[in-house]
């Protein structure tokens, strides 16, 4: 295959005619060796921007200002890109100065060649089609680029919530499968108070319910875009209709229900949302990973732990030593929250160091919170079907832990108060007596009423409902 | 005045007549001299506690397990609490261990010994009203203290709400006041295309006004209480109707929707709604810190800067360099932010850091969220009150800015296109001549098109409203 | 008392003639409303900057540049600030704007009164000796304000490492004294191979050493001091001889070897080695964290955790759960650990965010690097006196753990092989027996054998001498 | 190619002959689906720990646990990983469970079936080289893995180190370059007192020179290894002179000065020097961007901005902006740099969650140190290349800048006193008039005096020689 010439401001290059991105790309190419990490290893998010892209031609179609052949050939490469063709054109690194100005000048370059192409042209016959002229009509890469992860980012965050349903589903299972066995609670890693294995699953359910919710409604400030607010938001150089009508067909394209932000301006300049969906994931990843470490706890031993559940063996554990086994799911998923609430902190910064009309460091925003969303749903996945699914729960083990225990002193307090109970728990630790026992001993109660306060099932729920004589 | 004893298991101690706290307070004072912060510097915290615990009196009493004499006399010492009475009796640091007993206890006891007071008994009398069976009835730390934080944020959040709507409102007056005053946009720092002040004061106000929404939200997760949970959720020791009995009290007191939360025992455990709430104020932090350093910008000079605005002189800015004027007020609104951002960091170690039925560590949460709270609110009125109001723009060198800039050439990328525009921004660039003069002299448009192409309000809002043949 | 007027460039007040600090002060009490915490709250900054205040003054006496009256009456009033006198009198809120420039000035005004008054003057009567002039002579905030946290830092860093030498020596006491426990070592929560307690509380002391050689270099790092660079670096307005001599002074005032600064311009403007330092607390904050975590778990039970120590009963654990008993300094050690590790972002963000000639967010960095070394070394302290100084082991319990464990398997594996002492570790997970009756029911080895490798000395450091014959 | 079989304790598995890893990659590829980035991404780990491997199997030779002919048959294999073949057989996922003995099997197994090879067997025959009994013998995961972290962090280090020679020197030659170029000084984004062009390359010089000895202290910190340690820091199943021969072994293969760490169970639990790395990085990070960030403000312009420099023009600025340029360089790094201190959260995140005798997020440890090890190198060698190498002064417009301001009224400071002076400042502020014509008219000064005191010369270093007549 031959060459061919591109040039921008800066010189001419030689391309070479297998490619299907251009000049700008090239430049982009030779300028950022950061993360290694490449567009095409974002397949979502090229995705995201064909999506984009065809929405702007269809638009610019529309309301008159892009000839209907030129805006049709973008279109079908837009949607040949959305299939996943031509992934490997999309070379830049993800890290990028510029505000992502190279990520659209590669998509603007690889669509108007495939156009090109598909229009009876060579690549490169820019007078045919212009990457900027016409692929990039009434847009900028400050209104395409902030859009584009938006709707990446919402169609990732759909991704992460099915896994968190399912996750949450098989939490249940496990809540309903173990609501009878009874189980020490505690708090502050001291023995407390009775409860159930089943309690335990379904306050993890809770917990990631609760995430959901707070996931989908930070998903939601991602549908707000400001296509037509082109360089800074004052629409230069776009159509007035423009922005109304790229709604209209990204809705279509995409089936989300996208809308024009309220200030372009400042929908512009503010990335303060992609931070409030990292504060919604670092929170998700807050309660994942608490609960990734409960089950470890729980699962700890075999005989020199609490051993209340047996987590599936995954692999050996130990390279020396003999038929150990570890939590390895656990701790991947705890890695993989650490990773996310670190990125927190990334896309904080970048979101901070903006300035003035744009914020400069988009790039590692998108970079961070792709990562995040990513890892977190792997995560997700990862804890219900090879840790969740598949773990046992010991409950005979779980039930002496409850006998044994004086924390079930607690049930007498209603009857005797709370002096002469913490006097029984102190001669029960001294001595090593059942604190039913020394209740006995003492006198404070006849057996009867020792054995009815102490059954499990009052032991769960002992409300008092009479008063106490003080 | 004379003292009296007091015991707990550890001990008895002797104990000064002159202080309503026990010997419960006694052992945390002599346990954690951490922060140097007391719970009396937290007015707003030891008013929610109050708040809660005559909720839970009149509760008792109303569910039959609380004689009225006692319930009434708990009730009346809260209310001088409330009220801001005996502030300097709350004296145990604000980090803590014991996942907050020491708070409870500090409150349980004064309240008491202010209640047997006015019950006529002498303080330290527990056999009339006792700490723990009486004032902390059906109670457990693990239910009154995470609510009282949430009580006291809701409080609080609601004091920065009020200082948010100050805040955006100084801006909007700003934005109308500077509705014409055309200045240059900028993107990465750059000349891009020309905007108004007005703009970037509106689009200011945009970012509280999201802030606003996102606070607001979070606040919610505030109402949703344990109370009734007792020591991990089961409600062990209380009775079945207090939970819905102890809200409406509550309620009544604050005018307050709180409800009870659906799993208590996932709502005694997690923490990670503080983590939501403290992530929505560091958003909220990036975005005014982002303000706070773009009027900086703006501010810049007044010689050897940009010098489109002028912030009030607050003080003299230096100790050697004589007439200097700093923008104070933005940097030290800047610290504030950062601070919360950091807070956001601490707040969620403590929060991920929790296990099983409670998390330990949620007084460094209390600790960390009320600093930011105050500190975001303290932000947000001193750059209302002595940055925003009285700044005064330069509209002359705004304009000069922008007349004498190259990012003009934007405008006539519709009817040039972006490669015969580029050349007249380079030209300009090395020769330093005008962008009309080098459109002029090569011929590309007559002087009337230039001349209408390039007023301000064109530049500010330049359509493309029909093809360009390319 | 009657009132005096001052001035500045932004007009007159009227100062009560009560107070030392004068208009410059008021100004900055008048702008920042924002943490509530004022300078008087950090002692040893205000000594510190007495200390740099009068080694400036000697040093101005010495290169000939200030009277010695005036030179002495300054030096004097800054003895009186050293020895804890007129605290009260420095009222500025820690966060401020100015890069410091208010608390350079509260000082200023504070010794110059001082000073007049001893001068026999009034306050106010600047004509005699004047704040700018006088004492704040061939100095700028810029080079006083970073020099004096410095100083503070150094002082309160040693400090610090005078705590941390404490809790390694009880740790060392404890390492000593459970030398010949022998406890289960446990990876990944899950049983491995058998340790001694002593071991545990050596690497524990081991920690602390290890974070003691990296804060001692930290230190150094806040000796190198910028005075004389005034205003950016270039000594603008001071005698040339001024660096030398006053940190001979500076030295000979606090017996610490301070030495200017290699690149003033780079000292005047860069902030980052109060990042150093705060990433030295973080790291000890991190391991400390760990410790009093290990601790928790060690100690957690009483019956239904490990159990293996017993960490001494500080107060009650529970309004409701009488007996109960919480590791509550290891909780609150914890959170102020979080704490640390929270400012931490805070320094990195006021310290990223200068520019130009000098940071900005000084101040910011101030209150976030004082508050954590005092909090690190209050829980280095507590920990020390509360939690390790009184615990005890459980000697017997470590024992029965170890012996019952299946993880001393691995002292088979020299002599039979990886694979099959994994299939003795699976028969003993599944049955309940114990490995050295499988090895002996399988015939692998004579019992003797057996016993010798599971002799205690042994499986502590049972080290391969041979080669296995595979 | 046909297919083998191997087995664990989970059950045998079928393996296609073309792998050299074994069947506990095999499980590791099927539990770890988290970053997607796998050990082969990061060829230096690989390469690291094929050193140790190497080590590990000479010094067992030398101490004579191992026998000749399956020592130099794995030896030989590290040579070749060493050399880079066989990078493909490295599949596992950098984010794993299991404390990194996935990465520990999966180097084993490849080592073991080259070597099977190399011995005239077929992979898989591990009856006459066994992944665990030899290529592992006398080593864990816990000692190997972390070990093979630190190899590999002092390489990658010593790579980082020379990117920040490079970078330092190109900074000098800027700095020689322009050090007659007067420019403003700048203090808090004011105009404050001059300095010169080159002052602020050196003060940049500084400051990666800061770095440089702090980054190469830290790497210090990983020469430190516990190689010998096995799993838990006891030496079970280990020849006890094994650990120094080991190290020796090291050295040679290396070139580096590794030796043991002085207390082993601290050594394989403790993870805290690789946030005390981190913190190194953090800190250069800081300064790096804050060297980005001002390039950007001098080069921001090119006519509405400071435009003190030009960054070199590396790609068009914008796809609708025509002939803008941006400095997109820059702006890359500083992504990078918050990448870096975003890493810094997840590490010590990982570093925080170790329990007991191992930390099992060593994996996470790894992937965020290695990536900002990179991600920093890369930047440092950007900035160096593409900004700093080739970015233009512009001095007229620093001049001029000089000139016109009003911080040069500091400079009368030492003659007319702060007062004075300040007044001088106000009126050119209200006038616009030049501060040395203010002082003629007023008559404070002859104008000889006052075109000295205004000479460059004297401005950047106008020292204070004399006592002003108060």
């Amino acid at each position: 295959m031959g060459t061919r010439k591109e040039h921008d401001f800066i010189g001419e290059l030689e391309i070479s005619d297998e490619v299907y991105y251009g000049v700008q790309t090239f430049r982009a190419l030779e300028n950022f060796h950061m993360s290694g990490r490449k567009l095409q290893d974002y397949p979502y998010f090229v995705k995201a921007f064909a999506q984009v892209k065809k929405a702007a031609a269809l638009a610019n179609k529309e309301v008159g200002v892009l000839d209907a052949d030129k805006a049709d050939a973008i279109a079908k490469a837009c949607d040949r890109l959305i299939a996943g063709e031509f992934l490997d054109q999309f070379v830049v690194d993800m890290i990028q100065g510029g505000a992502g100005t190279s990520t659209n000048m590669n998509t603007n370059e690889v669509i108007t060649n495939i156009a090109l192409e598909s229009m009876g042209h060579k690549k490169g016959e820019y007078q045919y089609l212009h990457p900027n002229d016409h692929t990039n009509l009434g847009q900028s890469t400050n209104d395409t680029y902030p859009s584009s992860i938006k709707v990446a980012t919402y169609a990732k965050l759909s991704d992460l919530l099915k896994a968190m349903e399912n996750l949450k589903a098989e939490l249940e299972v496990k809540a309903k499968e173990y609501k009878d066995i009874i189980k020490m609670g505690r708090t502050e890693l001291e023995d407390a108070v009775p409860t159930t294995l089943g309690n335990t699953f379904n306050a993890f359910a809770s917990y990631i319910k609760s995430d959901i919710e707070k996931i989908t409604a930070a998903r939601d400030s991602m549908t707000y875009l400001n296509l037509g607010a082109t360089a800074i938001g004052t629409g230069i150089n776009c159509h007035p209709d423009y922005k109304f009508v790229v709604e209209k067909k990204l809705k279509e394209i995409t089936g989300v229900e996208f809308k024009p932000a309220e200030d372009f301006i400042a929908a512009t300049q503010d990335t303060a949302d992609f931070v409030h969906v990292s504060g919604a994931l670092k929170t998700a990843a807050v309660r994942l990973s608490k609960i990734a470490n409960d089950l470890r706890l729980m699962n700890s031993g075999p005989r020199c732990g609490l051993a209340e559940i047996s987590l599936p063996a995954m692999q050996p554990g130990s390279s020396i030593m003999p038929g150990k086994v570890n939590p390895v799911i656990c701790e991947a998923v705890g890695e993989a929250c650490y990773e996310v609430i670190g990125n927190d902190v990334t896309i904080m910064l970048c979101s901070e160091r903006g300035e003035f009309e744009l914020n400069a460091f988009e790039p590692g925003i998108a970079y961070g919170l792709f990562n995040s969303i990513v890892l977190l749903e792997n995560a997700m996945k990862t804890l219900a079907e090879k840790a969740v699914k598949g773990l046992k729960a010991n409950p005979e083990n779980c039930k002496k832990l409850v006998l044994n225990s004086i924390g079930i002193v607690t049930a007498f307090n209603p009857v005797l108060g709370y002096e002469k109970s913490a006097s029984i728990a102190k001669e029960a630790l001294e001595t090593g007596k059942a604190v039913g026992d020394i209740c006995l001993e003492r006198g404070y109660l006849p057996k009867e009423k020792i054995d009815e306060i102490l059954t499990p099932e009052n032991m769960l729920n002992p409300h008092m409902t009479e008063k106490r004589k003080a």
